[in-house]
């Protein structure tokens, strides 16, 4: 994997650069569509591709291990073939998912015990064993297991939770570096910051990352419900320690101002499933604001769903269509929602490359970020 | 409206034509997907238009009355402005679903009064204000209000509820030949053939109804639990003597072999919800027979979805990707199998079409007929 940067904002860490992997090139800042079973939820691959412009979308290790399960997966030839998209795909662990869904867990210095939230079939997740997983999902990107601090989480906790997301992370580089992809292109093993809110631990933590020089670097555990600035303190202490010349990837994150402020940070690729989770609650983001569909208000505006939007949605269908739908819960209504979002998430960050090579970024940034908190 | 019969089969009662409305014409026999609530479920229109290649679609005015309601309606302009739909649309009277959904309806001379499904509010429906409101709506084929008669039904009840359906239709047809379209486009009546499985009653019914001589007629009451010969039974007495130079419109039905042998007693369009509820729930029609996508045999067939399909998601996707968003319950799942089922109604009723024209539809709808029964 290769990774370039073409241009440095100068009033700010904001950089566009091009991430080459074995499906394709990734433009950055990039955000990416969350897929989680094997689907970008309400919306077909080939709009991703033709409406979206997705580069690059997401996969959750834990629910593709739990269904369809990696016997399927390997017969599939890998997730790629599975569900027959061919442009880069990164997983996670499944670590998030075996703390956030998953009953009865036990975490040990080995790995994590947990049960399905399907069946309540008992599984047991190793840092060595979810990169054989990985393999068999075929991800261009992996991810490193590590335990993700919930907020607010006591330094005890904290420091001794980052030693063992530590200790897994050198286990799960040995055992990625000594395994081989099993569909012959080139797969890559992100490794992952953690050290919740405290600065010490953060820097740490991001040293110990830095140490081992990977492709690309992530950043864990941050928008747990902890205020903004803090996430933005920690990631400011994080990205002057992680390498310049490789990728940041900032897990889970987050509102289209998140994410503009965390490309200010010098963040490279974000994920969420705001887009597609809020869109299909009714939450609308555009370039003016936050719409929520269920606002009386909505019922009866015949105007596009979006003047300003870029998918065919935003002028296919009025605001009033779309509020009818949510309100009676028709699967179209979350079709629409989504693709619009996603579409606006990813309209923001080609904006934000623009900007970038212009050298214009920074202003016209800290205008978006009032503009898309405003509530229509 | 015009309807031109190009083509009659020499075996079968089938033919091929062509019913010209305001928004178009319609090649028939015809299906019409259903569109509920202003959308065709897990369906973008455009996908309707360019991948289903639906002429027609179906609305319910119930659901529609009920939400989003007749002011908004109004504002908006009519259905097909509200949900930018270029092509026909037929609506029901919302009779049906009074009898169906809804609670505590008490039926006199005058009409039905209901309570709402959604919020238990109040209603009344008039064979004269359901005019009123598919004069709102704007369908370009709107239908009487009707009684459904459930199965079985004894002989006494069929009797009077069909003598209370012929009442209502006399005051409709007043009503509606002395009202005006809203939105200057040409609105057609359907009076519809009731009678239950009474071969006496159904003669009486078909006699009455032809006499009003509209340009379309309907069937309404079959496909409610009797045996599908009785459904044959009574559609062949009717068609004797519905007129034979206007469109019949068999409603509610039915199965791909339902609609190849309706073809051949004469009918020109239908409806079913079917392709749509039985494709969110993992049953898929092909021309070689019925797929249930739950079965464990499809869970490593990666082969496509259907390999003889006209729709795009048929070569796009696979049996095994499609059974695991099947199983997973994720949206795509159902928005697949509707495409694929949609489209492969519409491709049936095309093919029946081609084959009348040229004479060979008897033996091919034969043929057909046990094919799409099979279990595969």
């Amino acid at each position: 994997m290769k990774f370039e940067i073409s241009h440095l904002d100068k009033q700010s860490k904001a950089r566009r650069g091009k991430l080459t992997t074995a499906h394709g090139d990734i433009e950055t800042p990039i955000f990416m569509p969350v897929g989680t079973a094997g689907s970008v939820k309400g919306v077909h691959q080939k709009e991703l591709i033709d409406d979206i412009e997705a580069q690059i979308i997401l996969g959750n290790t834990y629910h593709l291990y739990l269904r369809p399960g990696m016997e399927i997966m390997k017969q599939a030839g890998g997730l790629h073939q599975f569900i027959n998209w061919p442009n880069p795909i990164l997983t996670d662990s499944g670590g998030y998912q075996v703390f956030s869904l998953s009953a009865n867990r036990k975490l040990s210095e080995k790995g994590v015990m947990f049960q399905s939230h399907i069946d309540g079939s008992r599984h047991f997740f190793t840092p060595e064993n979810v990169v054989d997983t990985q393999r068999i999902i075929g991800s261009d990107i992996m991810m490193a297991l590590d335990e993700c601090t919930p907020y607010p989480c006591d330094y005890k906790y904290a420091e001794k939770s980052m030693h063992l997301t530590h200790q897994w992370l050198k286990r799960g580089i040995e055992h990625f570096d000594k395994t081989e992809p099993h569909y012959g292109f080139e797969q890559n093993y992100f490794p992952i910051v953690q050290g919740s809110v405290f600065k010490d631990l953060r820097m740490k933590s991001a040293e110990y990352i830095a140490g081992f020089n990977r492709a690309g670097n992530a950043i864990g555990g941050l928008s747990v419900g902890e205020p903004v600035e803090m996430m933005y303190e920690m990631l400011e202490i994080v990205n002057n320690i992680l390498p310049h010349d490789k990728p940041r990837y900032l897990m889970g994150v987050g509102t289209p101002a998140n994410i503009l402020d965390g490309i200010a940070l010098g963040v490279d690729i974000f994920d969420c499933v705001m887009p597609t989770r809020n869109g299909r609650n009714g939450m609308l983001f555009t370039k003016k604001g936050i719409i929520n569909m269920k606002n009386e208000k909505w019922k009866n505006d015949f105007s596009p769903i979006d003047p300003d939007g870029t998918s065919f949605v935003d002028q296919y269908y009025s605001k009033a269509y779309l509020s009818h739908l949510v309100r009676a819960k028709e699967i179209l209504g979350a079709q629409i929602a989504s693709i619009h979002n996603l579409r606006f998430y990813l309209w923001l960050v080609n904006e934000a490359r623009n900007k970038i090579e212009e050298g214009t970024f920074t202003i016209w940034k800290n205008q978006m970020v009032k503009e898309l908190t405003n509530r229509l």
